[in-house]
């Protein structure tokens, strides 16, 4: 299958090798790896072990990738205003373009601009960081789930599924796209925010009670959020944010990216994961008090110089 | 009269200069300040004017001063664990207590330990920072609402009221201890919290729409908190929200004392402004959530080292 991946990034770059890998027809549309893998290749440090793809497939405007088969989108959403004039030059009659973007919004985006038809989301759980350029690191998990936009099961997701599969990606389908989504938002809503408000890790931070109890409000008014989207089925507030909880203290001192990119001085996709998820919430009636808190103390950070260490009057 | 004063910092330094200087018999317990005043005297830089008072009486030990007319206590009220062992020594027959700390809990302590008829609580809206030894900086505001810890309008308190006046202190008496108490803690609960967790200030703050709005949205918590305690008369939420808004707004880029804590690596008075107001609100009914959710933001960074500028795995 000819693919083109818009948005190569530690998502886009790992995703992507893995099918080539499996014998898939890769085109990466890249920027600042280009030179670094025409020259080098693509380099993956994995956790379930390295390797090197020689010839990459690597293209500086979507133009020269042409059309294909699937589009993958691994974009940052503070850059979906790209995002349309990146993929329309990939899109051939029977085109599929599947977004494994963050949060809410980018289903809705490309389904606009394209026609819902086209649409698929995915939710990606991956640990992975770019390293040097024409390098990722692989550092935990990497699982998709997989949907179509208008929901439901077809047989299109399922081959899709079993082509990721078939790379070594674990996969499955589910028919409740938008319910899949909001389930990462619970986890995605408190640990992006607090450890990147916080600057200390999911450990650190669950090792603080204050902050673990916070973490679940935060998790049940999500839920809350949730239950209000005409999900298939609603998601158990006690049940779903105990196994959230569970699953996020085996990860050991892991960074969310959301922490690594305010500590680089990066901006943040708080639009896709707070703002957007606010939003859906409080038209069907659901205010989510401390989400919407989170959402403030983090839009402060972002474009506002914080006074480092600033000057004590009569100091 | 002759008056000790406990916790001699930028608060207590202030009050008992004005005090000294227009004629009381003061007695500082000093700590760090001692040797400087004790050469130099005390040197008072303030936006009414400078002044500087050579004689100063000050003490390493509560024992040497002995008892007292009045107490003014000045505490961080994160040291209240030394404060009855501080006052005790300062007591006679009659000697009343004045403490005009942050926040709930400190007459509380005081009449539990003494009776509750010594008792007397102050609310002092005060910008002053500690100098060098030896100096402090007034940079505005000053004035001071007194009241009986038991209620009501005593011969006392309209005495106490005219010694601070006849000392250049704005001051005056309040029937409603309680509610004054919870009145300041509308302005601290949001700005100091606020300010100390995003190293910004009031100015900035306010300057940021989704701030405001928390900050706003935090009044009115506490208002609610507020009027579940038995005040005389309740406060009405959106009238005194936007009194306080107005008057922060005219306070030009000020730095609260929490801010310049946090920054300076000091402990934050978290009990008496955010942990006993919760308490007090929660007993009466009423959940404080986005108030609930700063302190634990805040409790977070108490002793706990932030990893700044964290490595990036794979950089």
């Amino acid at each position: 299958m000819k693919i083109g991946i818009i948005g190569s990034g530690a998502l886009g770059l790992y995703y992507g090798a893995m099918l080539q890998r499996s014998g898939q027809d890769i085109n990466f549309l890249l920027r600042r790896d280009y030179q670094a893998i025409r020259q080098q290749g693509l380099q993956i440090y994995s956790v379930n072990g390295d390797f090197h793809l020689p010839q990459v497939a690597g293209y500086q405007t979507a133009q020269e990738i042409g059309s294909v088969d699937l589009v993958i989108v691994g974009l940052k959403t503070i850059s979906n205003h790209h995002l349309i004039d990146l993929v329309s030059p990939l899109l051939g009659a029977e085109t599929a373009i599947l977004t494994l973007q963050n949060g809410l919004g980018n289903e809705e985006l490309l389904a606009e601009a394209f026609g819902p038809e086209r649409v698929l989301g995915g939710i990606a759980f991956l640990c992975s960081n770019r390293g040097e350029p024409g390098t990722v690191h692989h550092l935990g998990e990497g699982k998709i789930r997989l949907g179509e936009f208008s929901g439901g099961l077809s047989q299109r997701i399922h081959d899709l599924a079993a082509m990721f599969q078939a790379a070594g990606v674990p996969c499955t389908a589910v028919s409740d796209l938008r319910r899949a989504r909001w389930e990462k938002l619970v986890w995605n809503i408190p640990f992006n925010g607090l450890c990147a408000l916080l600057e200390n890790d999911v450990t650190d931070l669950l090792n603080h009670p204050p902050s673990k109890k916070l973490a679940r409000d935060l998790m049940l008014e999500v839920i809350a959020g949730a239950n209000v989207q005409q999900l298939e089925e609603p998601i158990d507030g006690a049940e779903f944010s105990q196994q959230i909880i569970h699953f996020t203290e085996n990860m050991d001192h892991y960074q969310p990216s959301m922490m690594i990119d305010r500590a680089a001085g990066r901006p943040l996709e708080l639009g896709a994961i707070y703002a957007i998820p606010l939003q859906r919430a409080k038209a069907a009636g659901v205010s989510m008090p401390q989400v919407e808190m989170l959402h403030a103390l983090l839009d402060f950070g972002e474009g506002q110089e914080t006074v480092n260490r600033f000057p004590i009057p009569g100091k």
